[in-house]
């Protein structure tokens, strides 16, 4: 065997043990038995050091250093770079760090969640201080060149860097505070939804549009969970969701969210499947997939006329008068501390704000202990409304406890890399919206399994995006169709 | 780190790593997508070879070469016993006949399965003829002397042999034959249950009696299979059953059986947890446990009385007209050609016929050609029926397919351990037929709890039934047994 047989032949074995760390998260937040949490953290611990291992064998250093990559096909060029980098960045880490941070932020979380049940910031400091600490340790270990942020990020959005996003959300920010002002300014107040919806009803409504988006169930299925996930890649790719009796909407868009990532996982070329190209580009691109099937096409008025429709027969009641006020319920805006309920207009200042301050407490430029303050003071600015509890603010997300900075703007980064694809999209299937007030969202997501998704990791983020759309992806989209949407719903 | 500390940490994360495949194995026969079978080979492959690389690690060689198991306690020398067992066994078998065994019998049993269907054991045998083959050369390189079967025997029932085996068996059989056909002959043939039983109520009825005799829900589920089993060892021990809505026997006897397993399983010392103590003695002991809950205790008098006035409040009608017709319907006794139908009587008679050909077929003595005809004339001498059709035959069990050899008498040996552990329980708790009168069989199973099963796999098997019971285990018991019951139920 030459050096690459070795070497492709390694990945696989890896990959495969990867999915299975993978279907034990699943198993766990959906079926697994309460009690058998400490056991199952032994058995994902073992699986991890196995997984270490192989992913810092030193054998891969040979092989790749008798590789020519120049040598390669394209598609065995792009394995080689996403396994060099993968390579690179688990021998820049020291095996201490990577045990000490297990350790860590396995603990963190759980005093994160007893912090945010008794709203005690300062319960949780000394935990973020030591979270903080070794996240810096580890972006000092991985950082080459740049500002340390940027190793971080790195691990979720390859090839982009702080500077850069932090350019983009500063031209960003301007238009949606506006927006926001103007929307709240408009002295409409469009009304919720109304209504008991049956949870059964509800999963069988969610099973359907999950059909109609393109999610394949001989490759997937759908669970209940406490927090909607996507899982797995390739032939066994999972979601779950969640049911609120009086809120239809939290399940159906969830489902939907979900199917938005479930759907990029089952498009990707099978040739890629079980390599390091058989997944989604990055966490910017999966999430520009989910947030266009919940927003773009979930949220649009064609389909929502559908759906007003197709309730109205499920449950008797779709909860509002007609199908514009449907539409208007489910997007309306409102004003909300919490990340995870925003709409389209608030959400980005929520990513914005996050982004901005753990930029700076990697930097050190912010501190654990001022952190809170600083937080209800970007509220204040942004949003116009003062925190009330710290539940409702630098408490609310498990991201920080559980180590994840560098993660939040790729949610962002989702939202533009989504403005532009509809915009190429509309381009491409100029009849989309005749699908949607069909129920039939086919058009739409056969275009972007062809443009986008069945690529998997062939190319880096950026290209990825810029292959589909035909123009390097830019903020302006975005933006332009936020004010078009929330202009024409508000009158402004 | 001590030799002795280094051998318990590698195989406690050996046996993490074991769990997780045990998992995966519940996954794909409950919730696993259709389409992703595929991929679970490459992946179950993968933890495969990560587990056989562990087994066979030559750092378990020089650990063991260096540690006194005179030195040790009495559970660090029983975990060392289970060890050596187990690595001894690993490094006489070839890579290449593992791997080969592997690939062909995974190929033999889906030709199994299309000779079942088509009642074509032309077209299996070919498929067979390899894998005996190759189960012979296993046979072979595991043989420590003996006859070769026994080295197969051993992975099943580490210390019995085939010539034991047979000399019981044959103590068995004319008591066993005799009964048979006393009871046949007796004139009475006790009406089956009647009636359609809703499949919901079915499982609400499962879940009810598997608490009832101490399947704990916290480190255990339920779900449905094609062909009911136990899974996991611990915290995390799942069970699966089947439903058919015209016999709830079906459902609610499989259940019973499996909680038997599952209840010794989670009943193991949590002390021996990921461990090789951690689990049954053997597939004998195991058998005892899930016989001695589904008959012993489940098809009593006592609790069938019990369980006919429960189904009469959930289903509205039991079956059958009243309790002892119920008890009869429940044991009822009638010629049958599938062991897994098989009642009380028969099912061990079709064990023995299987242990003799079997025993026979890895000797040499009979060839896979004569396998048909010699299964058919047995089956005529010991059951008194021409058997029809393959399927109802020679075809009917999947383990010869997958190389499943000495593993079949395990079944009988569990009846007979069961036999001795119900007398034994008797003398220890004599108002166990009370408890099970009432529904509830806590008294015997506490019994069963803290004379063998908290023990796991500290003993070998005959000790492990011997010091539960107060003496060796012999076959005498079950047949006393046998003869008691079905000689009342049938007056003879």
């Amino acid at each position: 065997m030459t050096a690459l047989e070795h070497l492709l032949a390694h990945q696989h074995q890896t990959e495969a043990l990867a999915q299975i760390a993978g279907r034990l998260g699943w198993d766990q937040e959906t079926v697994m038995p309460r009690g058998a949490a400490a056991q199952r953290a032994e058995e994902i611990g073992a699986l991890e050091q196995v997984l270490h291992a192989r992913r810092t064998d030193p054998r891969l250093g040979d092989w790749l250093a008798a590789i020519d990559d120049g040598a390669q096909d394209h598609v065995t060029r792009a394995k080689l770079r996403e396994i060099r980098r993968s390579y690179a960045r688990a021998m820049r880490l020291p095996d201490s760090l990577s045990a000490e941070l297990a350790r860590v932020t396995s603990r963190a979380q759980g005093i994160w969640a007893e912090a945010r049940a008794d709203n005690d910031v300062a319960h949780f400091l000394p935990a973020l201080e030591q979270v903080l600490a070794l996240k810096r340790q580890e972006a000092a270990a991985l950082s080459q060149g740049g500002e340390p942020y940027d190793a971080l990020l790195d691990d979720y959005e390859p090839g982009a860097t702080a500077a850069s996003l932090a350019a983009m959300f500063d031209r960003m920010r301007p238009r949606l505070v506006n927006l926001r002002e103007r929307i709240m300014g408009s002295g409409r107040a469009p009304a919720g939804i109304t209504g008991h919806f049956a949870a059964d009803h509800q999963l069988q409504l969610s099973r359907d549009v999950a059909e109609r988006f393109g999610y394949d169930f001989r490759h997937g299925r759908i669970d209940k969970a406490v927090h909607p996930f996507s899982s797995g890649s390739g032939a066994d790719v999972r979601i779950t969701t969640r049911v609120v009796e009086n809120d239809p909407f939290n399940c159906l868009y969830s489902t939907i969210h979900e199917v938005g990532h479930g759907c990029y996982e089952q498009a990707v070329d099978p040739a890629y499947g079980l390599t390091p190209l058989g997944q989604g580009a990055s966490m910017g691109v999966h999430e520009s997939q989910s947030r266009i099937y919940e927003n773009q096409l979930g949220r649009s008025h064609a389909f929502t006329n559908w759906l007003f429709t197709h309730m109205q027969h499920l449950f008797g009641d779709a909860g509002a008068p007609n199908a514009d006020a449907f539409y208007a319920a489910v997007n309306r805006v409102h004003s909300g501390f919490i990340r995870t309920e925003a709409d389209e207009v608030h959400y980005n200042l929520h990513i914005m704000m996050r982004f901005d301050l753990e930029r700076d407490l990697i930097a050190g430029r912010l501190h654990a202990a001022d952190l809170e303050q600083a937080w209800n003071a970007r509220f204040a600015r942004d949003f116009g409304v003062q925190v009330d509890k710290p539940s409702n603010g630098v408490l609310q997300d498990v991201h920080w406890s559980v180590g994840l900075f560098g993660y939040f703007p790729t949610y962002t980064l989702g939202n533009v890399y989504a403005g532009c694809l509809m915009q190429a999209l509309r381009a491409a299937v100029p009849d989309v919206d005749a699908g949607l007030a069909a129920g039939d969202p086919s058009g739409a997501t056969a275009w972007l399994r062809g443009a986008l998704q069945r690529h998997g990791r062939l190319n880096v983020p950026a290209q990825t995006i810029e292959n589909a759309c035909g123009f390097a992806p830019h903020e302006g989209p975005l933006l332009d169709y936020l004010d078009a949407k929330f202009g024409a719903l508000y009158g402004l």
